[in-house]
């Protein structure tokens, strides 16, 4: 998987750090995932063609983390695309996009296709043969869900000596590729984690955008390869964190850690920090692996 | 006046120039002309404060004239603002706003007031002691409209050694100031004009947003010091303009020239066009005082 980030301060736009917005590869598929004012700017900046963009993922309807989503879909309309567009995201999100196209008397000039997310209940919101993606409810001012987007194992590879050695039928290799043991014609039981290996190891990323700390979320996400979490403040503002339904770094790191997760990314910065180097200190104790986001940030996993 | 141009290009942003919008100072009021995608964030980097605007003027519904809007009326709330807003344009906009307003649960710190502009009919939508705005009533796919600000004239002031010599009342002065010619003692006539002289030359600048050829508009902005009109195409493509009722840079010119401009501004270039230099090469023969406007072009007059 190769994430961008494409926005990461809270709120408000600074010139350095816009608002929320990621891009993702994954599973053969373009992701987009939340689309802060002027995404489509920075998409251009951070040289990633619009029209690699196959899905919306949009967590909730703060204007920070979907103000840019009509433009998108203006713009792709006037390059002309042809293959549909799929977005995810809260009721009434299909409702603000299409007043707007209808007003400006704009007929698209491909599909566009709304999946309405539960900000109830965690469901698998999306699949194919090498991906799955689920929507898991926050705990926000607003309905908000998280994503968590996994690459499907495939099937194992079996040890070429062995397939000419035993001169395996494809039948034989089907078994085996699906779990089988081989036993030979003498009786002999080969296991099946000793003829077979994995070559790709299925990653994993969780999207948790604005949310209160909810250690529940560990469970859904866990093992996950690459966690963001937003900490849109420190613990020194404990107290507005929790006014605002937001999280602090320290309580970010504690669900890394909990969901036993490969790599913390943080974002979602509110502007009253100046950067984000006390963000990683108060979250490193906790989970030694984290990494502050910004804008144009890459990472490959 | 000052104006500041915030974004030149039409349809879609590019890196370097972003989507309509302009920022006046004008009878001490700070007006934004138009509202793209991103403009919060291209007002910062052209270090205008956000506060300083007390007015929002659109020119129509098609997005690259507005979509940054809802971010801005959102920062402003989301920065504590108090001071009121007033936003002029077409009908269905307060709607458009309101809507996303209410489902991302905000409820404003400062009043939001919606002047509805009418399409058909040119007429005054405001007016102080210092400025006067109107709409112009343009020809394009969908309602739109330009605005032409004009600074108030001021009264003019009377020779400081005449108003000593003649030792002048009060009413003397009121009088002179509007219009009026001086009579001393003795029966004779001191002509308004040979009395008075006016420092402030008051100015004036017309927004010609997305519009086909439009002659009769020359008269509505006749004299005007700073004329804006767009100029999407170059003749070598009139019949593309007309199809997509927009204008040439050979129009533009004409109708700079039939208004009797002092200088004419043209933008909304579209991006089949890598430079502007050849819409001034165009323009410029018929109306010598052209500038082709870029993100950021600061024009004082």
């Amino acid at each position: 998987m190769k994430l961008t980030v494409i926005g990461s301060n809270s709120a408000v736009p600074s010139t350095t750090r816009w608002t929320s917005s990621q891009f993702l590869l994954a599973g053969g598929k373009g992701i987009l995932i939340d689309c802060g004012e002027g995404t489509q700017i920075r998409l251009q900046m951070f040289e990633i063609k619009l029209n690699a963009i196959d899905h919306v993922y949009i967590s909730h309807l703060h204007g920070d983390h979907y103000f840019g989503l009509v433009g998108l879909i203006s713009t792709f309309h006037l390059m002309g695309r042809t293959k549909p567009l799929t977005v995810f995201g809260p009721e009434h999100l299909d409702e603000i996009i299409n007043m707007q196209l209808e007003l400006s008397m704009t007929k698209l000039s491909y599909q566009l296709v709304f999946i309405v997310t539960d900000p109830n209940t965690p469901q698998v919101i999306y699949k194919d043969k090498k991906m799955e993606v689920s929507s898991i409810p926050l705990d926000h001012r607003i309905d908000t869900t998280g994503f968590l987007f996994k690459e499907m194992a495939h099937l194992p590879n079996i040890n070429k000596q062995f397939i000419i050695d035993h001169d395996l039928s494809l039948e034989d290799i089907n078994n085996i590729k699906n779990g089988g043991d081989y036993i030979n014609v003498h009786g002999t039981v080969f296991k099946n984690k000793d003829i077979t290996y994995n070559k790709f190891k299925p990653c994993s990323y969780a999207y948790i955008s604005d949310t209160m700390y909810k250690p529940d979320i560990a469970e859904l996400v866990s093992n996950v390869t690459l966690l963001y979490h937003e900490t849109t403040f420190l613990s020194d503002r404990q107290d507005q964190a929790i006014d605002k339904f937001h999280s602090t770094a320290r309580e970010a790191a504690m669900l890394a850690k909990s969901a036993n997760a490969e790599q913390l990314l943080i974002g979602h910065f509110s502007k009253r920090y100046s950067d984000s180097d006390a963000f990683v200190e108060e979250a490193a104790p906790i989970f030694p692996n984290t990494t502050p986001a910004y804008d144009g940030l890459v990472i490959y996993f």
